[in-house]
């Protein structure tokens, strides 16, 4: 228990660095502010001073932050926010604190260690002048008075319909409805900046609709939230696919979203002189031209199916589809089925069509990560995002604040123990699973499942029970490399063949720039690189080390060309910090970037 | 500002009331527990005590309650609600408490005065082995490990689409989408209790959107949520009608409920033998046979149309219709309209009608009270609804429970102060309306809008800027009773003559039990009663003192037949009652009703 002496200590602790903070960038002086850290320290900044996503790692990255970018961000006005008590825990002070800048208002959250700074982390979550029309500020709905000009809330949506990209072109073009894609829509109609979303499917949601039927998100409920609109309390842990679908199609109508379905992009060009992209899209067959000022990829971080090439897919006779493609298990019932991949789609996909009575073996190609869903919540997730975790207090903006305050570098060792204890936890689950064969890792450093995710976003599988009928024989496992198929088999490099009457390839997917290439030029997809991944040297995260995602929700080499995607929780909250760069563009506030990244890997 | 040692001592004194109580009703003796109630003591029950809504005015008439109900009941367990002191001001100590009865858990709220208590209220929230599955108790939605009897969500709610009304009869049919009829249907699939909303209109949310378009709520958001699924924080303070009708038809999809569109009730009747009511509904065209057990009307406390019976209306040429009907102005630009009443829908559409450049008359029949929107946000809401209540803790539950807190005996004597400060703010305004001839009243005792709205339903408008029009004369004000139509005008008593191209008779909506006499027999509709209203013996609510509001929420004469309706604020939080009432029906807890309401008035 914190007693009232040690929090009295902590905040005088965090109250005098934040005072000598200040002072020093009040004073120019950026040696003197980097002074305030460790030798170790590491200084996250989402937008406030960079216009960028940064991470800063020791003194001399942060000076040199500060000497080109403090006259014009003026910070100022730093503060331990309202009603939060610094506190100290094992020699680390935290503290949440606000603070301002020329261009807007800033939240950040600090970890001192012997009264230096060891974490810091700055974000701007709104704009002067700009602020968002919520809570005091939301709008009254009703004009109240007498006015012969009037018109309804429901005349001016339509107007803004029969209008936007008609004739006046939308500010930004988003890519993609689903969750990421309408998320940013949300929080860029908050903003009041012109947007349209465009997805070549009927509904909003159908990306979800359309995949296999047993499909239920992977994290929980907690973690998923979309900007603005919780979802209620009886919502389930797990979505399935169509009721998630079914909320983001509400929340499009909800968030007044101008949405265009059955709209495909056909190709783009930016004009460097105009500063203008024209986009050619069929929506409902009919061609349009758009003429947005930022183009948005929202098609989904896992969204371009890899699809391998092996000899013989040409001649196969029975089904054979990406995972994407995967309609469910309902035709294939006493059928034998070929999943090449052990990943989540391949377990999930194996799972389904064994318990619908199909034959079903899992090629494994190469290791993969596995933990137990109750598991991943229990140690993972729930100290941030679960019940309990709401109940004390931490509400999904401070869980997403807390989760962004960790720097990547070190974000491994803050996982390491959580997995050694699920291993431990499910020690009988490992011993089983690699006693039927299935080559399991912990990832490169035994970081696990988030680690992997955000480092190359593929090699794991969550559990919620197709694990066990590989481990149990049920659903056959067969590791190796696919050699060739022919007319009735999968035939893999050491002759194995595996007779198949489906064949579904739970590939994975391809870096988000190959949405680039096909929609604009690859001399774009390459100028801008690949998407995703930290440069940790891992297996498919090669170094050098980047410090932040590449290319997502921040600028790229692509001048008005920017990434969104992700899980649910990424969308979220880097939604916002998107958000904000897009509307700093639109009403002409000095954006310069520093420090925008360089191109080290083409995909 | 309250100090630690008042805190102390306004804890204590609860303590030892709420030990004292205890003890009574433990030893059986209700004589020694009402007698730690004050001389004027009231208590007011929601179902916990009474399987009914009652307030109880003194110690006999608690005291005849206990011994009815004691044995049964069972209560147990009071404690003050965890995380909330009681506090004291002006010599009343508030405070909030939890107890449990044989059947379920308890809320309520207490005002101590000299150590007995003066209020009382006790509500129940759940029925024990019948907990709602939120929170904590979420359903988990998907199924982890194999399983191949697996359905899916999809799967799922489509069988019951199939199924519900066709070969599964509901335990509760409801008719009437609106607020009150979803927001019920919500409550009651969280509680498990299969339930069928039938309404007549072609979508949900219809009911608002066929209403003139330039309606808006006069409500603000605050006090508008539909249980579990609050608005966001960027709604607007006043709905526009088609965004609250589209809110209503997310709503309805999100929380899963069997909505039956297009779908009206012909007729109904109860069999007494099988407890069974059969009602006769044709579902697109189509007729269909429902036998629920449980009837529940929630087709408008303001929906049944009360057209006046004017001679000459058969033969006047132009346009004429009930308000409910009106269409919006459009279509009378230029042409001379007479609106009929003096509420708010007849400001509502006097004001659209004069902004689209109509010549509109008002003719006022009686006295109508006024209360400027803002001023009433202000002084009559803000306390309990209103941005500054949320972020000081008052959330909406709590918010409802207060107002529920204040027995509506004295409820009036809350009122006045306020509106007498309004009359204070708004002085010029009502010398304004006064001078321009209009017959302005505050409510019987000078207690204002809500009083009256509690009362009789009628009587007030919450001006949101079409009473300047009138107290200006650009809306032609005539005051008398009309006497007949002509071909083209309306003639009043006095011999005025109002040449009309337009007539709209807003003239208010008659008892919800004419519905039951529509549907059903005018042998029930009287055997019911009058619903709505209090007793007051003030204008338009006879004697009788009801001490609650007839027929609402609470069982009626007729078994299984149930009335809910009223503004957002009453539905949602009286759902919450009925529905826990119908799902111990269902279930077979034994509900018998303390109480039950006497029948004084037909309508």
């Amino acid at each position: 228990m914190t007693t009232t002496a040690q929090q009295t200590e902590a905040a005088a602790a965090v109250t005098t660095w934040l005072a000598g903070f200040s002072a020093a960038l009040a004073a120019n002086d950026p040696a003197r502010a980097a002074a305030l850290f460790t030798e170790d320290c590491f200084w996250r900044d989402l937008i406030s001073f960079t216009w960028n996503f940064r991470t800063f790692e020791g003194r001399a990255e942060i000076t040199r932050m500060l000497e080109a970018t403090l006259s014009r961000v003026q910070p100022a006005g730093w503060t331990v926010t309202d009603g939060e008590e610094p506190a100290e825990t094992g020699g680390i002070t935290e503290a949440w604190i606000n603070f301002e800048t020329s261009a807007g208002r800033g939240h950040g959250h600090l970890r001192l260690r012997g009264g230096q700074c060891w974490t810091l982390l700055t974000t701007l979550y709104e704009l002067k002048g700009y602020e968002e029309p919520k809570g005091l500020r939301r709008p009254m709905g009703a004009e109240h008075g007498a006015n012969r000009d009037r018109t309804t809330w429901l005349e001016d949506r339509e107007y803004e319909r029969k209008k936007l990209g008609i004739t006046e072109q939308p500010y930004v073009l988003i890519v993609g409805g689903g969750q990421a894609g309408i998320g940013l829509a949300a929080r860029l109609r908050q903003l009041s900046v012109p947007t349209i979303v465009i997805d070549k499917r009927a509904r909003p949601g159908e990306v979800w609709r359309s995949r296999y039927k047993s499909l239920c998100l992977h994290d929980p409920v907690w973690y998923d939230h979309m900007p603005y609109l919780k979802f209620p309390d009886n919502w389930p842990v797990f979505s399935p696919k169509d009721k998630i679908a079914d909320w983001l199609e509400s929340y499009t109508k909800v968030m007044e979203l101008n949405y265009w379905p059955s709209t495909e992009a056909t190709s783009a060009s930016y004009d460097e002189a105009s500063q203008e992209w024209t986009v050619n899209v069929e929506r409902d067959g009919q061609a349009v031209v758009l003429r947005p000022k930022q183009l948005v990829l929202a098609t989904g971080m896992s969204g371009k199916p890899n699809i391998p090439s092996f000899p013989g897919m040409d001649k196969f006779r029975g089904d054979q589809h990406h995972s994407s493609a995967h309609p469910g298990p309902d035709a294939y019932r006493g059928k034998r089925c070929v999943v090449i991949g052990s990943n989540n789609s391949a377990f999930d996909i194996c799972g389904a069509l064994w318990e619908s009575g199909a034959d079903v073996t899992m090629v494994q190609r190469s290791s993969t990560h596995i933990v137990r869903s109750a598991t991943l919540m229990d140690i993972g997730l729930s100290a941030l995002y679960s019940e309990q975790a709401v109940d004390s207090g931490i509400t999904t903006e401070k869980a997403d604040l807390i989760f962004a305050s960790i720097p990547y570098r070190i974000m491994h060792l803050f996982q390491i123990p959580l997995y050694d204890q699920m291993r431990e936890r499910d020690k009988d689950f490992y011993d089983r699973l690699e006693k039927a064969g299935f080559d399991h890792d912990w990832g490169d450093d035994g970081s696990g499942l988030f680690m992997k995710y955000l480092r190359r976003g593929s090699g794991y599988y969550i559990d919620v029970g197709s694990a066990d009928l590989v481990a149990n024989g049920d659903v056959k496992l067969a590791r190796g490399q696919v050699d060739h198929l022919t007319e009735d088999a999968v035939v893999l490099t050491d002759g194995t063949a595996l007779p198949a009457d489906l064949v579904v390839y739970a590939t994975g997917y391809t870096s988000m720039n190959g949405w680039a290439a096909d929609l604009i030029s690859t001399e774009v997809a390459d100028k801008v690189g690949k998407c995703w991944g930290l440069g940790s040297d891992t297996t498919k995260d090669p170094g050098p080390w980047e410090g932040e995602q590449r290319n997502m929700w921040k600028p790229t080499q692509q001048e008005a060309l920017w990434f969104t995607g992700g899980n649910l929780h990424q969308s979220r909250h880097y939604s916002l910090f998107l958000g904000l760069q897009l509307k700093a563009r639109q009403v002409g506030i000095p954006t310069p970037v520093y420090g925008l990244q360089e191109v080290h890997h083409l995909s």
